[in-house]
């Protein structure tokens, strides 16, 4: 289970009114995006609460996962924390209840330098047989992963690919290029779901699109077009996909994570997959008000009557 | 002369070495770019030392490209300044040596506030005729321009259309699809030179890149594989343009528009077309070995022999 | 008159409703402020709209600045501009109207990049016998003048002082300590009219207060205080005057130099020294509501009955 | 044990070379600064690793910090985490294990907006007896504490004090002034070592110095001049506590937490209180040279013979 390409969704978290987690909505979500024939899943990423979830939860996480994945597809793993000897806990917790492959940010909070970066990729790969995805993701950890830093690691082993939320498509060009040029070590996913056209255009071996919990199907059909050549219909999908990523501009009442999965987990409510659209603390959940204004966008784009 | 789509390359400014404009360098450039097929060209940009040039200089920049532009298609000049009162002396001018179109950026230094860049625009659109483009450059103006405001704009006839160079490709999807639903009113252009084919997937109206006054023929390529729905053409121009845009990586003694504008001006000296690579004060002009570092990114896509 | 030390305010610009400038409100409180005893005047800076300024509009203001101060104190005039040529512009202006010193910032809008800035001031001083102050104002200009390289220009005989406007006091008591050490070839002056005691207890020797429009008397007992070493009264006459820094608090209708000046300019409004609020386009003036507000502040600390 | 007032350092880790915990190294300069005269230590705050340490680590650091300080003076222990459940994992085990107060920061990575910060300190304090201290640190978590949020949290009883390490001096003295105004509920502490003296002057409770790990007595001797009113003794002290601080300038192999934090774990090796300057993954320790570079600066201040 080493084949990292296609659509791979970072799997939302669903939590009861209590806070506790909501296995039978959040396997419901899950089985609903393999059914719909996602090419693997990644759990306990930014959108998966990866970075908040207490040690117990996380744990709580990964085995309904797997319990139904059961093997279908490949399950990554997010172990993202401030700092190497921290992440190494969630690796070997990981490798402990059994994952497929692992996805690290460079360290944050104080932490810099690319000197630092680069030393703790490379710790986390020594420290573990299991393949490594860089996560590129700035807006959280306040450092962007250069293309030749990503290429070296690539080239050297340490990598299997890099998950790519940075917003810099630029960037992310580049990289595509240079890694076909170097015999292709890395498998290069974009997390943004409303340009993943634009990604694949330039020959993206897969997809991280978090709106994929709410239409699984809308990126799999987009993906096969891709596959097919027929660049009219990755862009018609694109259209209607970025139509419906418009329910994380319906929230007013917060910001951040809390518009964005906040959105996709009242997505799932109004569709019936999620019983509750609760947050973690300190994030309130969505208003009924909110909740009716991604109702009309689901309407809008057809996923609901 | 106001169907401002397709090619638009904001054109780089030519200088002798001792500071003064070298209009037949200037010139030559330009011309190579119309014989080339583009579709329309845009003076004084940030490329073409818009946001530096003294009234004199402007003056001088215009009047040579409307001699040799020669109603052949529009121009567009840049009116880039800190403040309202600024832009609209640089407005009177360029009414006055004649240009068929304006581009000004959001005000910056000190300013700042959506009402204020709005106050800005309605401002600039009531004191002149001439159809008016809003430049969203957050890298130098560091204000985004919102999606909606620019909607705005457009559906009241402030605005003709936008160029898009802030590196957010998200929110140019969002535009594009707002745009196409209020009827078109906005004629939108990307800036951003290794990412056009996204861009032109997504059905932007046009491209603005500075790239082009290298390879003016490989963007027009790229525009007619567009208009022909030729996907496959449009992205392999794209990768052979992208190969090219490295030039900008090879400078290493300076940085920003040292580095970028500075390897356009050595690439069109390494082609014959400038006869020097001279930059505006305070900016250092590109050393003999980066010289060299361009020039064989040239030969390596075919540009010189 | 090359003594810079001391209270040297930013002067505020006075406009008439229609925008034209009003030189019988602004000489008053030019005048007002020199009877109080300030010790230079700055003219044209970020507060004094000199980056917004076209350039009638700069003569004006610097023709009025010198026939009220008729040679009492010394005239700073900023020549605050994008690039060096255009610096220059301004520079030859100031000398043909006749200034004491000039004020510049590091190039913004495309520029950066340290070699880029060290140019930039070296450029201007070799073209001007006027001593030259460097503005350091990141907030505006997006980039920090490092104490090394403000140092090296103070040793080299470039700048005669910096205006500090970093927000950085770290940075600034480091520079205090290195230029006490080289022999004091710089004029340090604070910008930050809320902490002013504190870089008085560093070392500073003076500061550009745009408060110091409102309230000259009390920032001239506040350094006769310093001068005295009566540190009681430098922190009493600080808490006083941080209080009526509140001002710049009162508006919600528009944010940065609309907020802050604004607030200036409606102080000097309300105690009668300015016959308008009016802002520089695009900015607008603050409201009735906002007016009264900054009224009760000024009450409150003792300066309207 | 809940007057937090005075010199109150953030304790730096020791670590052998094979990482483990140097319990007697950390001993050893946490006594020295209780003998000093500190008013409070301050555990796994940034500089104490706080946000880099395991459970376990966590633990043995607490542990060996009470079992030195033996109820001398009170113990703050930071609970740095990203999200509300993970911090209050932290505080069950500062709880269990035993301190006078603890330090919080906004959440952080992907979270953000003054609700959920607001919710997070609420839910914080409504789960622990403890005393807690908001943690004003955007340099790491990319959110500035407003004046007015602090002082509300304040009048709740929800917060005791705050550390601000905002590098916002204007700020500072604003909510000085508001606490005063409101009856001081709030404890308010600078985390800036090189400008102590102006803090004092504006009437802070207090100082947290990562400095003062390596000359405790100096900050002592300030602390003691400020009590008595002796200001050319706080700006004399903080003229040499200053230069000492030149120590984080000397690295030039690392950045950041690697250079700070670095330089103060060098610093004390130097002095013979660390048995080693080692760094936690993925950070480096500093250069023997950069070792040579930081005995010379404690020369020159004297600390070293």
């Amino acid at each position: 289970m080493t084949d990292f390409r296609g659509v791979i969704p970072p799997v939302v978290v669903a939590e009861h009114e209590d806070g506790t987690f909501d296995v039978q909505s959040y396997q419901r979500g899950l089985d609903r995006m393999i059914q719909a024939g996602v090419h693997g899943v990644f759990a306990l990423g930014s959108s998966g609460e990866g970075a908040f979830a207490t040690p117990s939860r996380r744990e709580e996480i990964l085995r309904a996962t797997n319990e139904v994945v059961a093997g279908r597809v490949p399950v990554l793993a997010g172990v993202i924390d401030t700092q190497t000897d921290r992440v190494l806990e969630h690796v070997r917790q990981a490798e402990q209840i059994g994952v497929d492959g692992i996805v690290a940010t460079a360290p944050f909070y104080a932490l810099g330098g690319m000197a630092q970066v680069e030393n703790h990729f490379r710790a986390i790969a020594a420290a573990t047989e299991l393949p490594l995805f860089a996560y590129d993701i700035p807006v959280c950890v306040h450092v962007k992963l250069p293309p030749a830093l990503l290429m070296r690691l690539g080239q050297d082993g340490v990598l299997a690919g890099v998950k790519d939320s940075s917003g810099d498509d630029v960037s992310f060009r580049f990289l595509l290029q240079d890694n076909e040029r170097a015999g292709h070590p890395l498998s290069l996913l974009t997390g943004h779901e409303v340009v993943v056209d634009g990604a694949y255009l330039g020959g993206a071996d897969g997809s991280v699109p978090g709106l994929a919990n709410v239409d699984p199907a809308g990126y799999v059909r987009q993906w096969n077009a891709y596959q097919a050549g027929d660049w009219e219909t990755v862009r018609k999908e694109q259209d209607r996909l970025s139509d419906l990523m418009r329910i994380v501009m319906v929230p007013s009442s917060t910001t951040g994570f809390g518009a964005g999965v906040g959105a996709f987990k009242t997505a799932l409510k109004v569709l019936g997959i999620f019983e509750s659209n609760q947050m973690p603390t300190p994030v309130s959940q969505l208003t009924a008000e909110e909740e009716e204004g991604i109702a009309q966008v689901l309407r809008h784009v057809g996923l609901l009557g």
